[in-house]
């Protein structure tokens, strides 16, 4: 069993990473931290995830609950860098899903690496998205440009920005592809006497509406056939199996940074 | 069996309508006319459809047609009033799918069913479009503007306008059940930091490519649920069997001029 | 604003009862109900229900809790009949969500209605699904039988029973409208060397996978199309609006005993 | 360009290809070839596909029309050795699609490639399909088997066998990735209360219904995510294009004899 510490325990994502580290077979929780003026400190970190006590108190004491562990997992958004570095001077691996990493963050887990730290560092743990990265990519590579690809996705009616992270990413996968051009070559929301498709275009669609976690779909076509690559999110469990991947991709790995193309075997 | 006149027996619809009247239980092919400088006059109108012979020569004598005949379905371009007011006068009923119909073309049919003609003319004869429009309209006057709507359709890669005239009915449909503005409230192409969704909108989203039919769905979002109401056609069948009804329905009807509504009694 | 009393306000339905009453325009929270040995007595029902303090504390006393209320919405399993007549004795209008309600339950609730009390009882409260077997009735009585139906559900792979309840209804409503017997006509598990599809049969497909709450579609195809009508559940709150609604529903109707086609005008 | 003889030119597959073909930009009508007693003998290849006329005659003559050609396709049922042979001996490269081929068959192209020959032989030429196979095979290797497997087929309701040639393929592909065993593993038809989901399980859904030429989907499902691999086929040209494909890849290939998935370079 690898003994896992999980930093920002009664968190968002952190109740849901106790709740399915206690559900593992591989992973055990070892360790469960918050903040210093935290009001959870003391109680069951499984208590506070509602999946049942689990014997490990929350702590501000990121040190002490690091002995005997083999690994940190962390979504927190502060000192990301400093308890990285503290979980690798104690010899645990870092799984980091924290997606606002700074290009110096980043610098200091690679020197953390060199010196012999195994860290993970995603932007998206999700499994099925990386996934489906590596799909489009090789779809669009076998396919070529003769088919016409239209990305469709669909999120919750909150959501401030379009397209989602992840479409712009799926565009970008087609476009390296095929050597196209993001910027010239996506086309939003058609509209009256358009003219009949042309070749070099993508068309992108977000849909709103509801409490949709994330739908996201690629649309190969032409005539004859179509092929369609779907991921469908239900919860941010998606997101929580993905770093317990991480965790157990750590435990086999030579020291080094990685990212979830990594863990997942898809370079 | 209705003796059934197919006008323009020649054509992409009309060799659809004479193959689907072939293995019809109700409907019989009582004649097949296309224009005088047509190359198929004298062929045998199942022959030229690719169903095998049906013992029907294609003429260009409309009237030595009607003879005998119950009803003709009509989806020619040209000369409609014309080849309608023909068959009133020989006592058949008349299905006319012509899609060009003026304002004019459609005072004179009201006139020939004022006269004791029985009439069907609709923009489309598919069942399952029509259907659809009812079943929108039912969806959104019970479910109120508290639910998301977003509409797709997906069409082949020649098409030239966008949205389809159907996805814009749909929206038409929407609009009318809430009392909103379809030049005001439709959204098309959602890009950049758009904000959250607002609740006065309708997205609509025209995906193009291969040799797609047409495809169309109405998506009704909120916490909790989506409904979705989606239209598949795979060919022009649905247009043919819709007309077909149309004979039907009038094989029993009052005299009068009737559209799709009428023929699947979803007034 | 409909000051409303939730019973049963710390279980996994009422903190939702209470969360989105806490965001409703129409509806205040004027009560919170738990059994006299709940851990939850005398907590903050928002509190609990993880939506921010609500002003209302969780009590025992029903009686107490129906002074100067509305409504009552009930989700509990147990002393369904009694906590309703006490409800109907203040005058509250009663919202009965309990799935396990006897017929000997719902002759006391049709007494009660006979002596003035206003009754939603429904076993299922889901807006979108009773509008689905609202619009699946009206696509078979139009479409008719010449359309080859097949039902498809997916629930998460810890559902015992196949189809699911929803699915069964769905497939009933089919047969209802054709004057088929679900019995005899609804086939499972195509397999071998089967022959064509005979016109008179409903195919029913269960799919179990992940967490998935509840996805149902009834296809209808015939040459040349296809309608299909689906409903996506995504959390427990497609139930809690239902129950909402039927709260307004009950603040403008007659006396009566009422299920969920009555509260959405569907019948 | 390629200059490409078409045997069996006035079948169904045949008329497709030569359509084609004629508005490829790599291949050119070379030849169009039918049995000594077809009632096309004659007249031109283009005219009896409907795309207007190719200027090519359909002939009997195979060897004459091998003259000055670079590649034969054959979907043709009878003779496919003999006119293979003929092929290789003037230099010509050969695709054949026909799906009745005998293990002897397979035999007498493997001598002929070690002679020099280039030939691709496939069951299914669709791109889409093939390549659905690939990214099923890697999706189910990456995910492994904690993910649950369904499938769906759909078919048109004439379809006599189910599940579908290519579903049963699809589970295939999935159980070699997880060591499974497609007769003990595939589940079809659950019916009853047949309690949760194992883990060691494929649920397998034939659809059958209108005129549907085929859909197949794979889903892998786990808490939190789905992932849906999905090929529609809208015609026969899906399988057209793949046997285009497989003459450009033979034009540069050294001699051998070649699959789908080389030509689409998915070993």
């Amino acid at each position: 069993m690898i003994r896992t510490v999980v930093i920002g325990a009664a968190g968002r994502m952190g109740r849901r990473l106790v709740a399915n580290i206690q559900e593992s077979d591989t992973l055990e929780l070892a360790g469960a931290v918050e903040y210093a003026e935290s009001p959870f400190l003391g109680q069951d970190a499984g208590a506070v995830a509602g999946c049942g006590n689990a014997g490990v108190a929350i702590t501000a004491d990121l040190a002490g609950a690091l002995k005997g562990a083999d690994a940190v997992i962390n979504f927190a958004t502060a000192g990301v860098v400093e308890s990285t570095r503290l979980a690798a001077e104690n010899g645990c691996s870092a799984v980091v899903g924290t997606t606002a990493l700074t290009a110096a963050d980043k610098a200091e887990f690679a020197k953390l690496a060199e010196s012999g730290a195994r860290i993970v560092a995603a932007y998206n743990m999700s499994v099925g998205v990386n996934l489906l990265f590596k799909l489009v990519k090789e779809a669009a590579t076998i396919l070529g440009p003769d088919y016409d690809v239209e990305i469709t996705e669909m999120h919750h009616n909150q959501k401030k920005d379009a397209p989602s992270g992840t479409a712009v990413r799926l565009a970008e996968v087609v476009c390296e592809a095929w050597d196209w051009d993001y910027d010239k070559d996506v086309r939003h929301g058609r509209e009256g006497l358009v003219g009949a498709r042309t070749k070099h275009e993508i068309g992108m669609h977000s849909l709103r509406g509801g409490d949709v976690v994330g739908d996201h779909t690629v649309i190969f076509a032409i005539n004859g056939e179509r092929i369609e690559l779907t991921h469908k999110a239900s919860s941010r469990d998606t997101f929580v199996k993905g770093a317990l991947r991480a965790v157990e991709f750590l435990a086999k790995a030579k020291p080094g940074l990685y990212d979830m193309q990594d863990v997942l075997g898809l370079k």
